[in-house]
């Protein structure tokens, strides 16, 4: 009987008009991309909603249910449009309340600093009722959990500094491994063979990836597996097939 | 009475197992949403989904009933793991064929470069029966439309292009016009404030942005709207607000 590997999926939800509008370029979805991968979690899809409550609850329900894991970015400040606690709680059926945890991690910050504690600051403490906490080490105000849903910063540093604050509760799964290979050969040269590959290794994904650059058009092509040796013997394949072709295999090493 | 600007939506699908493994950033998201606003065209979501068809087929459907417009990237090469012709069909219950006009395009492009118009590069000339063409002036291989969804290459340069030469096709609504105001506070001295502005200003969309460079945590302020007297009435609120907080409102002038 063949190893059936153990498969941990999580989904992204990045809160944020101004992605949408064009004016911010989003960073967390390759860093998160990056780490869960690392994690030995597969992303599995992500969706760019707009600061409205119905469309974040309808994202939150649709993926916590087809996912291990659920992360969303942004909506966690201090002002009128941070409604990612309300939203998530919505989604949940939970109602929104200060968090004693969260409230006493602002006091000692506030009280810190000098700024003043207002009302908008505390709204930062405010979470679904029974949310655990995620620990913000770059400017104090937490993220939180409820279930599987992970509720992070939209700053990228800070949402990077959450992510290394409770990446040691991912239980993840066997570990996706890949093989890079580039060859400057138009992919429709390659497209035959690489499909009869595919075929013959059902259990290792091959992704063909057209570039175009300093006037030359080429293709990598990504071998992507939970099993080691799979992995290497389609990879084998490949390099052979681009050899067969006349082209010269361009090594990216492996990567995690 | 006063005047009801026209709204027209768009969202974004972006097909791409290699952009949730991490392995590419995507660029066609940040390029579509600016172009979209320059078009009058609002981007709503985008979903950035795996090259499997069950799930483009669920979020094809799920989008080109709420928005005007689809756009989705990816997946119209040449080889195995390209399968947006097919998915698109599946969603819209077309059947998926060889398009009379585009194995002209390619019979012409291969005949020209002298390389072989085989049978894997021929599937780039399938689309939905019926579909419409989208040219494509960097490597000809077209992308394609289906009542209001759009197929567009993944690579960056050649999306750019083909959106260049279906742009005159849209019909945008009044455009979103922002102001961008940055200043050296922290959110949660600006929030209730900016806060009382919101409730003032229900047609202006007030967003705020933190951000952390140089050891120094500020905000931008952006507000959006279709209605240019009030966007100018918000903002000039806005800047007095800063001052009022002491702070120097950084402009950084009208946006398109």
């Amino acid at each position: 009987m063949s190893y059936s590997p153990k498969t941990v999926t999580a989904a992204v939800i990045i809160i944020g008009d101004e992605i949408l509008s064009g004016r911010t370029k989003d960073q967390n979805l390759a860093f998160l991309a990056e780490a869960l991968n690392e994690a030995g979690v597969q992303l599995r899809e992500c969706r760019v909603v707009a600061d409205v409550e119905a469309e974040i609850v309808a994202a939150v329900n649709a993926l916590r249910v087809s996912n291990d894991y659920v992360f969303t970015t942004g909506g966690i400040g201090p002002t009128h449009d941070d409604i990612t606690a309300d939203s998530i709680g919505a989604a949940f059926g939970l109602a929104v309340d200060f968090n004693p945890e969260a409230v006493a991690i602002l006091e000692a910050h506030y009280a810190h600093t000098g700024a003043e504690l207002n009302q908008a600051r505390m709204r930062m403490a405010r979470t679904p009722v029974g949310a655990a906490l995620v620990e913000n080490p770059v400017s104090k105000a937490p993220g939180f959990r409820v279930e599987n849903v992970y509720a992070m910063a939209g700053i990228p540093s800070v949402c990077q500094a959450m992510f290394h604050s409770m990446k040691h509760e991912l239980i993840g799964g066997d570990p996706v491994r890949s093989i890079s290979i580039s060859v400057h050969l138009a992919e429709g040269t390659l497209a035959n063979g690489l499909s009869a590959l595919q075929d013959k290794y059902p259990d290792v994904g091959l992704g063909s990836y057209p570039f175009y650059h300093d006037g030359r058009f080429g293709a990598s092509i990504v071998a992507r597996s939970q099993l080691p040796e799979r992995l290497a013997a389609a990879a084998d394949e490949v390099r052979q097939l681009m050899r067969d072709l006349s082209g010269e295999p361009i090594e990216q090493g492996d990567e995690a």
